[in-house]
């Protein structure tokens, strides 16, 4: 069967790294998309796995073609999800997660309608405040910078197929993961793959009728 | 959060009182809605428990002015799912379970097109058969019928929103809860409840917006 096309969506500091890297270890069958990107590859990256590294015309093309998912630029350089890649690993039956920002995942659902995208909330932005003070790891302009970001990624948020707010984190991923499963099931999904699922000839008759 | 209706068929031998049992203990929230029915009450029957007990004259009149959520005449007796009862329960936050036929759950869909359909597959039409002759309840004529309706039902399977496969009870009962939890956070029903869900005021202007 077909995988998902899974995109995530939240604000810094929501949980989200937490939550996507209990859903990979649930779904084994789930993988990160591998993005394209015109920025130079730093010691130790490798082609392919963390980053597919091309020229900014080779980008420029992609763009042309319309043969990204999403891009966007971030600090002068380029970033995109290669529609082909996804495809063909959805084809093969994995999964795809894209752990992308509101402008990238609309984007997404415009050019893959078939994506799930499921936006997490923080129970409030007071305790994403407190949440990224606790870390410790940022200084106070970068925290300010987040949460004026957060507000902006909030107002996108109900152009999502689902949202779920992360206040304890095993029920929002108890929700995660209920959605990835539940997702498969839906009929416009299961109607491609019916001769796949059902090996009755009667049935799939039926079915199909 | 107001609950969720959730409509339910399968072909007979199927497996579905099975798995609405183990939903209804999954979900403590969840309750069968009560039908109303033209039928005279059985020796024990409660009226308003088992059924609400009605008159022709009164069925007649809540057809005409709309209030049954889906209706069906059997044997000539007449059953109806009663609009008002269901809206009252699902804004007290219960999750209303309808067992039903085809032709019932799509008229469910038309008059409350927020309502879940899942339709329960069986693996096979000759597994379907070997179900219900090993039930050993059933003379042949009873078996014979009720193939011929799976026959009919399973033409409509593809109208539900999900369909399901039961060959492994367990892992049937898995996607049907799953389904579930996860269409609770859809957002066109996160979207009616986000004053309630989120207590930060700028946080949902922000969602609002």
């Amino acid at each position: 069967m077909k995988g998902l096309l899974i995109v995530i969506s939240a604000p810094s500091g929501t949980g989200k790294t937490t939550l996507v890297n209990m859903l990979m270890k649930a779904f084994p069958k789930m993988e990160f998309s591998v993005s394209c990107t015109t920025r130079k590859p730093r010691p130790g990256e490798i082609d392919g796995k963390d980053y597919y590294f091309i020229s900014f015309e080779e980008f420029e093309k992609k763009i042309e073609n319309n043969e990204l998912l999403e891009w966007a630029e971030v600090y002068g350089n380029f970033y995109g999800t290669p529609k082909d890649k996804v495809i063909e690993a959805l084809n093969e039956g994995k999964d795809i997660l894209l752990d992308i920002d509101t402008q990238g995942a609309l984007q997404v659902k415009k050019n893959y309608p078939d994506a799930v995208l499921i936006f997490i909330l923080p129970p409030s932005l007071k305790e994403l405040e407190r949440r990224l003070r606790n870390r410790g790891t940022e200084d106070e302009e970068t925290i300010e910078k987040r949460l004026l970001i957060a507000r902006r990624e909030l107002s996108l948020a109900t152009k999502y197929d689902y949202i779920i707010i992360n206040d304890k984190i095993e029920e929002a991923f108890e929700k995660l993961k209920s959605i990835v499963t539940a997702e498969r099931w839906r009929t416009k999904r299961v109607e491609e793959h019916l001769p796949e699922l059902i090996k009755d000839r009667e049935m799939l008759q039926l079915l199909n009728s």
